[in-house]
């Protein structure tokens, strides 16, 4: 099947609930229980573990779990024996085991992620180390119709019901007949350097982890380009402008703490001014060297999972990590520190 | 004051209702009537008019019109006498005039605007005929956040009332307290090249105005790349798949139908596939070489209001404008007639 028609078939399962619920029995599944994750494990890569329909239910309902339409989202489709079938994303709630059970619910789940071929882990740290963009593409998909899907439930205009798409790209209002779609925004990531292109400046944001700096972002406002918005950005969090913006033909769907689809540019600093950060959202803003940047990008390459995150209060405010390979913000910085960023020299502001 | 102090001063009038609420009465406003804009008559640009509020006030109750702050939405901060002052959008609906009335309620609008010292004129060509970006910039944000407020009134998790923030930057759930924000999707638009770079594939839209050709533009969805969306949107439409695709770091905010942020990209076609349109967006797509589609750009700069669009079916068919000179998509366009996008070798895909 051409990736042409793929397309339009889905397009087709994403709207003909008939259709889709037909096919729902002969697809595959990716898994959330609690909000956490099935991924391989003992891999050198971490990725997304899928079951067959029929595998899935006779495993879940070993531990007394079930899954349906109701709690499943269309995330793909996958190349079956003669046809494509759906790949599904099903998310599902364990109960707590009895207060008197001798074994505790993380325990339980210990036990059903073996079963099912792998280990659950945060979404968060599944996104930030996975390193193929279509595992973290579904996995960004499959959280954001999740939480779309369980939020939109009434129609914020008139307050009747929703009739949910079984694909759960849409849901329309049973009344005022208004249709819904998963709701995600345009955020600027930005690298900020300074006019000989040798120095970044770096963020470290309120509550992240020790040590881990990284890009300026946020969410764009209504009316924005997303110069404008990458420009705002910076000058809200660390209070300084720039003399040029310009795309780095890079973007990732990212699905926490809000659905966004970040979109990285680099810009350069205007060099007279100080630096101000907004206290709400950021612990320190500092220029870095290449080569200062370049250690905490090995460093990063080197544990990958961020295992020796610094304890201390002083070692937090020390350069020591970028995000995970998975992160945009990583290979915006790695791009950077590797030369391969070219900076047009035509001002975009 | 600063750019990094407006930026600051911004978020936070957004925020602080009673502030904001306090700086009303000082505040210039930029209004619609009947969803109708308020620009500029007489002049070689199109541009909105302001008023101060009291001008406002004063002009509008003669005609019985009122505005107040649940009618209106922040847009910007503007130099005072002595400090920033709000820039406020107002949107009001003018009642019927009583059916014996001698005068039409076409002609009250047309007094009306008159009085303000305009006319008053559709959004969409508004957006398409306004040459400057901050003006069109100003529109977007205008009529996304009006009609946003005038949608979501209640929590489409809980169905409680929505506390709307008097800058319609945000609502309150006023029992579970989730917030909610104006929503506004990205948009990849795309203009379709040959590997030659000498030829370019457009579009008409179903139900667009007759000879317009266009490049071809889709939201985006969730787990999608701008450039993964792009590769579907052009399969969707036209049944083709491209050899690379890459940004032309342009963007636009575009407010209808639905509110969204156009994003612009440049695709290689592969040519050995046959165009296959998407019955129920498009009438047709076709290749167009540069002198054909220079014509029609000219043909656009010459007549920006498109008044002499052909009427009959086939003429309909016949590519003899592209979108005025507001659009991204005319922006794009004329890039390339002039020879000045650079496509880079290396595939995107």
């Amino acid at each position: 099947m051409s990736f042409v028609e793929k397309v339009r078939l889905l397009d087709y399962w994403k709207i003909q609930d008939a259709a889709l619920q037909t096919e729902f029995p002969r697809s595959r599944l990716v898994l959330m229980v609690d909000k956490r994750l099935l991924v391989t494990k003992d891999t050198p890569e971490v990725k997304l573990v899928e079951h067959s329909y029929d595998h899935l239910k006779q495993l879940l309902g070993e531990y007394g779990l079930q899954f349906d339409l109701s709690t499943s989202c269309l995330l793909d489709a996958l190349p079956g024996d003669n046809d494509m079938i759906p790949l599904f994303g099903t998310s599902v709630e364990a109960a707590d085991p009895p207060e008197d059970s001798p074994i505790s619910k993380k325990d339980v789940l210990r036990q059903l992620g073996n079963s099912l071929g792998g280990r659950f882990t945060d979404i968060r740290m599944a996104m930030l180390t996975m390193q193929e963009e279509r595992q973290r593409n579904l996995l960004a998909k499959f959280q954001t119709l999740t939480k779309w899907s369980a939020t939109y439930r009434r129609c914020p205009k008139c307050a009747a019901a929703l009739k949910m798409r079984i694909s759960k790209s849409g849901a329309e209002c049973v009344t005022c007949q208004k249709v819904y779609y998963p709701t995600f925004s345009p955020v600027s990531i930005t690298l900020i350097i300074d006019p000989t292109h040798e120095n970044a400046l770096l963020v470290r944001h309120r509550g992240s982890a020790g040590g881990v700096f990284t890009a300026v972002a946020g969410f764009a406002h209504s009316g924005e380009s997303m110069a404008e918005c990458a420009r705002r950005e910076i000058a809200e969090e660390v209070g300084i402008e720039v003399e040029s913006i310009q795309s780095l033909d890079m973007s990732q769907p990212w699905p926490m703490p809000d659905s966004s689809l970040m979109i990285a540019h680099v810009a350069v600093a205007k060099m007279d001014q100080k630096i101000s950060v907004c206290p709400d959202e950021l612990e320190t803003a500092q220029w870095f060297s290449r080569n200062q940047v370049r250690q905490a990008l090995e460093t990063t390459l080197s544990d990958p999972f961020l295992k020796n995150l610094p304890k201390t209060l002083d070692d937090r405010q020390t350069l020591t990590y970028i995000p995970p390979a998975g992160a945009i913000a990583h290979q915006m910085i790695r791009k950077w520190v590797d030369g391969k960023i070219d900076v047009l020299h035509s001002s975009r502001i």
